[in-house]
């Protein structure tokens, strides 16, 4: 149906307790990327909030090419959401709610080299979230504030910082830094989402013979960084030209970045 | 309208982004009770999240006793959510979106002393919350899945914890414990809900000449107090007898908080 159509009931549990999970896919040339991996975290941040799966991989997927398909772009973003229904509303789990299932398609403007033309400046936050932060619910607050709270400061993105020093992932996207031709992202934890677009990041860096660690990263390292980037599936890779206020690079995508961002191309994206 | 045929966009951000506020207000004689309170806590969560008041106190009162009067019944739950409205997904705030404005009423058990009989087990878990508890946020699958886990453990609620040993409040009340005679509730923070009903207890205590004070409460004092329980605007007050399958007081509501819960009563409720 045409999305201004599309809604939900008032006490959906994802409208009312924001207890849901969501995924959102993109294509290349026409095709889902790494479908099998965005179906299985989201069933990982199914199981994480104890919701049974209301469909199977090969149902989703039918589902999925089915909603590319119906929606005619060249390119696609598939959003998926899926909450613990309706029921009358009280923080229990309800008993017998089926799971609401939304997906939506909107076009997504076609992969090319011109992201790296579109830097970042970005702050650091101390990280106010939830424990939870590796699965993917829809209990966005915390990132709707800090993502503003860097726009009020002239910045595109905040980046969490836990109360040791070390820092996380941004509001919507995985945190890499490189250090004399040398690449980090933090390790998998609680406090991240464990990004595709990071993984296939790590494979892309590798693959040239990049040494990439995932490994604890710090503020104090971002700032002495020689280059900074984030990823995620939208924007895919992002260059980061400054850090509170401190220039990184000389205020373009570094080398290692371009080299990373090219290889991810092509050999995923198929530029 | 019938609550059956209420619905928001799949696009609203309480849906995908839990980027909204509630309010549950009930009636005791028909009327709204603490409502100047429960609109200016509104409108304190609103401004945490930086979102715009859509109506003002004269506003919300008028519609308020309208959807009271409309509902019919004999004591009413008045439920209000206001989101940041409906935009195409992304965690900017949207530019020209209005706020949804949400608000159910429903039929509310007459006030009576019936409640001191239900008893509740509680079970303690670390706080995995986000640092903005005090907001009246629909981020709330933390408290979801915190239920959730005290009711498998075979308990009603479950109270956080936090890293320097203070309990803060329950999944959806605020926390009393009474040893020797004295009251005393976690103070106002960042941590826990400023409840109306908290406030009202502390004056009912007080108007009794019972000690009460807002003082960090630690897990160790839950294990040693005479007297728990919890307070909230639907539950009012629910005596604890049992914390980690521990068993506090004698199985029943203790002295203290039963003379609390009738002088709250005598108070407010007209009972």
């Amino acid at each position: 149906m045409p999305l201004e159509q599309a809604t939900v009931h008032v006490e959906d549990r994802g409208f009312q307790f924001a207890d849901g999970v969501y995924e959102a896919i993109r294509t290349y040339g026409g095709k889902p990327f790494a479908l099998d991996e965005h179906l299985a975290r989201l069933n990982r941040s199914l199981e994480g909030i104890k919701l049974t799966p209301p469909l199977s991989v090969a149902q989703w997927t039918e589902i999925v090419y089915e909603a590319i398909r119906r929606g005619g772009f060249a390119e696609t973003v598939v959003y998926i959401q899926v909450t613990r229904g309706v029921a009358p509303r009280h923080r229990r789990f309800p008993k017998n709610a089926q799971p609401t299932v939304v997906m939506t398609v909107r076009e997504c403007p076609p992969a090319s080299d011109a992201p790296l033309e579109h830097t970042a400046r970005i702050i650091t936050v101390d990280d106010f979230r939830w424990s939870l932060c590796h699965l993917k619910t829809v209990a966005l607050l915390a990132s709707v504030l800090a993502y503003q709270q860097a726009k009020e400061a002239g910045a595109d993105d905040a980046v969490f910082v836990e109360p040791d020093g070390t820092v996380m992932e941004s509001t919507a996207g995985n945190l890499f830094v490189i250090k004399d031709g040398k690449v980090k992202t933090p390790p998998l934890g609680n406090k991240l989402l464990a990004g595709i677009t990071r993984e296939k990041f790590i494979e892309a860096a590798r693959s040239l013979g990049i040494p990439c660690a995932e490994a604890p990263v710090t503020r104090n390292e971002l700032f002495a960084a020689d280059e900074v980037c984030l990823t995620s599936t939208t924007v895919e890779l992002m260059p980061v030209i400054e850090i509170d206020g401190r220039p990184i690079g000389n205020g373009k995508a570094g080398p290692v970045t371009a080299a990373m961002f090219h290889q991810f191309h092509k050999l995923y994206a198929g530029v």
